[in-house]
């Protein structure tokens, strides 16, 4: 790196230092900016200058600089200009949201749809739709979409979705599928495990150190450390659904035996309480169009062809903020809906089957802690409607296991944002990203259109 | 946090840019370093010059700053006068190192005692003998001791030892029982599977993304990502030892059952290939006095009170310096010599137990590797000497569970540093850590006494 490359850099994390700050501290006026960051005062003025004409920071009034200072104007982080886009693509449903630069929850679709039996076309044309209607409406309400990142149910190592087994999705491109909106920047992708874990940690429960278990037909975890997601060398960690339960047990879809998906993913629990498991597609590929397939279905909660708004309200301000943003318990999706009535009513084979799944999480949670050291375990997914059923099994598994070793063994919760994590954290991904690195999103937010 | 303690954190941060910057890009001329990190030539030229009177930075000549600047006298990192002392309680020897702050390895010691058998006072008192030894050594040089470190065999959480059940020590704070030299900083202690991984990193190969293996009796793994250890919620990440390989496997001393360590450990290894492994200790009490224990046996290569020096030059100069520390193939220690020996002469019983462990070892890295995705595997501990017999057995079983899925399995390797790494690691963290943070050692770099 030249000297010249490296002193840009750090002109850029300059300005990141000074946003940071204002987001930790505001309202703060400059004079203790250029204190607390070691800049000079020349500097943090030009910096909070640019800020606010970019839309992201805001005069706030007046205020002391320490106990002994002058008064001075103050600033905080603003939410009226840039937002972020969290899209979704899971196996029953397609969501959209779009949160602003002060993690506020402006608008949100959710729609229905079985993906399973949607070729990867009319899925991606449906996403591409909820794009449209959720930029439109951030556009109206005067925002600038600053990114936007869309959750995948499988691994993705640099936009490559390598399999989503549940889709039938192979090492698909998803992003370069998507055609950009009109300024709009590419859409990343990432797989929702990570994405549901970083959306636990901005809107949930707020701990800085957890696994959350992300239980879908697949399953799959993401572990925040110290409040960061670790990702591993190559973004690939957390793929708890293939930890090796028992050796020589049944094959699973990866080509291994015994994966704890075997066990205690979406099918495998249906099956053994007796209920209808739908198989998973086999892979179409997702590259060739396929217009002509039919088999459409559109789950309740939706119209055939248009999303559910279940925010935005009519002059695009926050239709919902703060958190909680989902009240009450995680709806049940589909076969874990009838599941749940047979849990609520004592049937037998019913709660044997969430007995056998707790144990076998238990134990790939066992290894899990040993490797990890998670401060607690969330539950999440389709284990958040089953967690009065599942939970203790997958406790008495892991103290029987981790107690003489370990003295205690992480506490075991329930996520509150149920299926909602993994949209909301693909904005709140793009929203910490630009308030590190303010300076690329300088002149789009400059440029943005008057709220109409 | 006030803005008056931000603004001290402020500072001390800044101070250590400076130093990392000095050591990433040195020799750098002042005015270079001002423009690389935003600060002002003020700032920085006071910074270097505490940094020089404090013997970590020294003037090396002149340069030109940038391509058209004037010329300027350039700084570069100093080895002189600050230094860590790395420490390491194993099964079967003690070891001591002093590195300074370029790295270099200035002195080392080893001595190899069977602690098994001596009580947990002789072998702490023995440990003291050694760090005298290499602090007066280092002081004769000239060399401040920064801090230290000690590696021990078991998982550490706020300075406790939780177990270490091939000592048969649990819950003792070595650290407290360890007499602090005069003017020598608290001993920090450390699970010397995660300062095995550091070792590596700092002093072996060079790879930032690997998850290195140290077995010994016990196993244990460091991940590194991005050139930093991962330890988890608390410090208690990497026991690949006790990840579950089979649900109703054999029962394992922390309680649970089909633990790795019961097909893979250096036992079970042993007496699979039918040779003499000898019983873990029951746990004494660490805390209490048992200073009438006999038993005591000193092993080839040391005499019975003392340590040998393996480096040391008369004048406390560079004994050992640069990587490789450790020339030629790790030593395999006691039993795991004569376990190779026959391996060597192709002994049936010895290759079939080296296949079965390797096979349960990549059953629990396959399961490690869905979790942590590491970028490399580093085999070291026993499993260095063994890597020619094992290390096929787990590429194949990797291979069989892992390929479908993640389309390439991660690399196998064996350790260069064999039983170094972790005393090396030991005093390559307390050098980091000054660099990030010389502030806290300034004061006591200055009034360092002159060299003998
Ligand atoms: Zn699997
Ligand atoms: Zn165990």
């Amino acid at each position: 790196m030249t000297q010249a490359v490296r002193h840009d850099s750090m002109r850029a994390r300059n300005l990141g230092l000074v946003l940071s700050e204002v987001r930790r501290s505001g309202p703060v006026t400059r004079a203790a900016l250029a204190e607390i960051t070691g800049l000079t005062k020349t500097t943090v003025s030009k910096m909070v200058g640019d800020l606010i004409e970019a839309g992201m920071v805001t005069e706030t009034g007046t205020l002391r600089d320490g106990e002994r200072g002058r008064p001075g104007t103050a600033v905080s982080l603003s939410g009226e200009r840039v937002a972020a886009l969290g899209l979704e693509i899971n196996v029953d449903y397609l969501s959209a949201c779009v949160v602003d630069l002060t993690l506020t929850v402006r608008l949100r679709y959710t729609q229905a749809v079985d993906n399973r039996v949607a070729s990867p076309v009319e899925t991606l044309a449906r996403l591409q739709k909820l794009i449209h209607r959720a930029v439109d409406e951030a556009r109206s309400a005067g925002l600038v979409i600053a990114g936007s990142t869309l959750a995948v149910p499988g691994p993705v190592n640099g936009g490559l979705l390598h399999s989503a087994p549940n889709l039938g999705w192979h090492d698909v491109r998803v992003g370069d599928l998507l055609v950009p909106d009109g300024g709009l920047p590419g859409v990343e992708v990432e797989n929702e495990a990570n994405l549901a874990a970083l959306g636990e940690l901005w809107f949930g429960t707020g701990h800085g150190d957890f696994l959350h278990v992300s239980g879908e037909i697949g399953i799959g975890a993401g572990l925040v450390v110290g409040g960061a997601l670790f990702r591993g060398a190559r973004g690939l960690a957390g793929e708890l659904g293939h930890v090796v339960v028992s050796p020589d047990g049944p094959a699973c879809r990866c080509g291994s035996r015994g994966c704890l998906e075997q066990y205690a993913g979406q099918e495998a629990l249906l099956r053994a309480a007796g209920l209808p498991a739908p198989a998973p597609r086999t892979a179409p590929d997702a590259t060739a169009p396929d217009l002509t397939a039919s088999g459409l279905t559109v789950s309740d909660g939706a119209t055939p062809d248009g999303a559910t708004p279940d925010g935005a309200a009519p002059d695009g301000a926050a239709a919902i903020s703060g958190a909680p943003v989902a009240p009450g318990a995680p709806v049940a999706p589909g076969g874990v809906a009838e599941l749940v009535a047979r849990l609520r009513d004592g049937d037998g084979p019913a709660l044997e089957a969430c007995a056998r799944a707790g144990r076998a999480l238990g134990i790939a949670l066992t290894s899990a802690t040993h490797l990890l050291d998670p401060g607690t375990i969330v539950l999440g997914g389709v284990f958040a409607p089953l967690f009065p059923w599942i939970s203790g099994p997958v406790r008495d598994a892991m103290t029987e296991r981790l107690t003489a070793m370990r003295h205690a063994v992480p506490e075991i919760t329930v996520s509150r944002l149920g299926a909602d994590a993994a949209t909301l954290g693909a904005a709140g991904q793009v929203i910490h990203r630009v308030i590190a690195d303010p300076g690329l999103h300088l002149a789009a937010a400059r440029t943005a259109p008057a709220p109409r």
